[in-house]
């Protein structure tokens, strides 16, 4: 994984992040409009690093959909730098049943699509993935909660350090009591808090924080 | 200027709209990470309006940069629905002086990208144009005011509503005195906090968030 080589002072890193992902990544919900990725790079701010946040989530889109248009938008935003950075996080709408009561995505094919956009980010930009949430619908989170275990071992072959945020999430009432209280699909700024606080203390991002040895 | 048709309850709005622009649709330099953008439409969520923000800023780009690249992000984001709509800002990057101390953009090379992108824009979405803000840089600011006033004719032209924000924003400790203390091009969450009020009480953007009569 390539190392960002722009520092900011002895232990401050300066990047410019690329979030790629579905309606979780845009933090549809979120009374601030910050998102779990807005809120993430706020308090790295406030830890002295010099964060750019693009928020490239896109509501509905699945594995798929992210596949054909990721890389175009984020190389409109590092092309020709060296301090980018990418965050994957999608699935959860590969999962949805369509009207014949098939998931809009096949597991085969959800797989297919991450293996790709991996393969292409990991060898130009550091690359986390964070696994999709669940949201609160038994019969979609049973088939999500198959391709994060699924997209770990893809993250696991290519290299990519990978954060399950399923069990958590499940556990957390501000993010499974905000979805009921919200839309019945996304929870509201104090559940994307709880996904930021997990991913600031995940190894791989203060990784990605740390300036070099 | 298409009327959006999704509309939740008797006044509230429901959309999704793709802000596109440079660093200071970004945000950069706001300690929340929320931009102007962010903060208008927590603002306007709070006011019972349902919006999904679409971040497309991207720091350093011209006019003729984001020409490029705009259209194809706005559908990806907004293809097949009737709740989309833009909001444009740009400029600023435009009049920056260039080693040779020429501007990175003349200006009817700025004006013939701005137009290339509000004759699109406007037959597909409802569409809006913020003008560029003064950066406290006194020569490239000059040249900026100029494109500005030039924008407004533009749009004046093609129906598109136009606002200026620099005779505020000139006025405005909040950015001036953020921009002194930033990084001496950005403002930071205050500064942004006042452009997105002056968003927040412009007639055409209002009429942008009424329910039909």
């Amino acid at each position: 994984m390539p190392v960002p080589s722009h520092r900011v002072g002895a232990y401050h890193v300066r990047m410019r992040l690329c979030f790629i992902g579905d309606s979780y990544v845009t933090g549809t919900g979120d009374e601030t409009c910050q998102g779990w990725a807005g809120r993430l790079c706020a308090l790295e701010g406030q830890a002295g690093h010099d964060l750019t946040l693009y928020n490239l989530g896109i509501r509905g889109q699945t594995s798929h959909d992210i596949a054909l248009r990721w890389q175009g938008e984020a190389l409109a935003r590092l092309h020709g730098r060296n301090d980018g950075g990418i965050v994957l996080s999608f699935g959860a709408n590969d999962a949805v049943a369509d009207a014949a009561g098939q998931p809009r995505l096949a597991l085969q094919d959800s797989l297919h699509a991450t293996e790709r956009i991996l393969r292409v980010a990991r060898t130009r930009w550091p690359t986390l993935m964070i696994g999709p949430p669940p949201v609160g619908q038994p019969g979609s989170d049973r088939r999500t909660r198959v391709l994060e275990q699924a997209m770990a071992a893809l993250c696991s072959q290519a290299g990519v350090p990978f954060l399950s945020v399923w069990a958590p999430l499940l556990d957390s009432a501000a993010w499974c009591g905000g979805i009921a209280q919200g839309d019945g699909l996304h929870p509201g700024g104090a559940g994307y808090a709880v996904l930021a606080r997990l991913v600031q203390g995940w190894p791989a991002w203060r990784d990605l924080m740390a300036a070099p040895p």
